[in-house]
């Protein structure tokens, strides 16, 4: 947390844009993640899924979610972390095996918090593309982004 | 997906209520989904952790969402599963090592869709509380809920 590079709020404005590296996904991970999270038939066994809502194996939205997550981090190099008080998530498009994840952010809004002058609310909206530009995620979540610690002057 | 137990869009009314049974969480399942997913420090050590904005080692908000799913899953027994659209998620306290999980879901909305007569919109609050009753995660998710079949008359 001490890396010179990281972004505190004043660092940050509105139309402030950050793009992660790739995550390749497979069926394997799919399975894997659903049998400990989310064991539905339509995550865990492609033939299975054919007769289902998603008509073969997509991966739960929580897995994209958790991997749009890891993708943020690497991507929004915040001072004291990325820390997401909430916010709205949607999933217009199942993610599927084969499919190569990146997240794509921009800064919509900044809050200086009243109560805490140290601090302030930043509002980003983070979209989770596959290789093909088609957007599997749009999570629009609210993180509480620290402010450049005042040098001591005692 | 046949089982006979599996609720239709007929079965379900607002304000029916679906509670789950029980997940016990523990440092090292915090630490294993923050390596994979949300490397950050707050997730990763409890040391470190002290002089982080959580003050100690507290689970990625998306561990408590993919606990929270695994808990839903096994609770409210959707015919064609569980399929989210979206939704709004909000963490109003850190999940913590040792917390106890289970999840309280109510049927808030319930909206036919006009152009595909076989399904119907969902729309329902799942409160993720742990041993102590504190809410540490509030979603308010859309599902796709089917309709019972229509026997074949030909």
């Amino acid at each position: 947390m001490q890396d010179q590079a990281k972004l505190y709020l004043e660092d940050l404005a509105p139309g402030d844009r950050f793009v992660s590296g790739e995550h390749a996904l497979d069926a394997e991970q799919i399975v894997t993640f659903a049998g400990q999270f989310d064991p539905q038939v339509f995550h865990l066994d492609d033939t299975l899924a054919r007769d289902t809502f998603f008509q073969g194996l997509a991966a739960s939205g929580w897995h994209t979610a958790a991997l749009s997550m890891k993708l943020l981090v690497s991507s929004l190099p915040l001072a004291g972390g990325l820390i997401g008080a909430g916010g709205e998530i949607a999933w217009p498009q199942p993610t599927r095996p084969g499919d190569v994840l990146h997240v794509e952010s921009e800064v919509l809004e900044i809050k200086p918090s009243r109560s805490k002058p140290d601090r302030g609310i930043v509002r980003i909206q983070t979209l989770t593309l596959n290789q093909h530009g088609e957007v599997l995620q749009r999570l629009s979540p609210t993180l509480v982004v620290m402010r450049r610690p005042v040098p001591d002057e005692a």
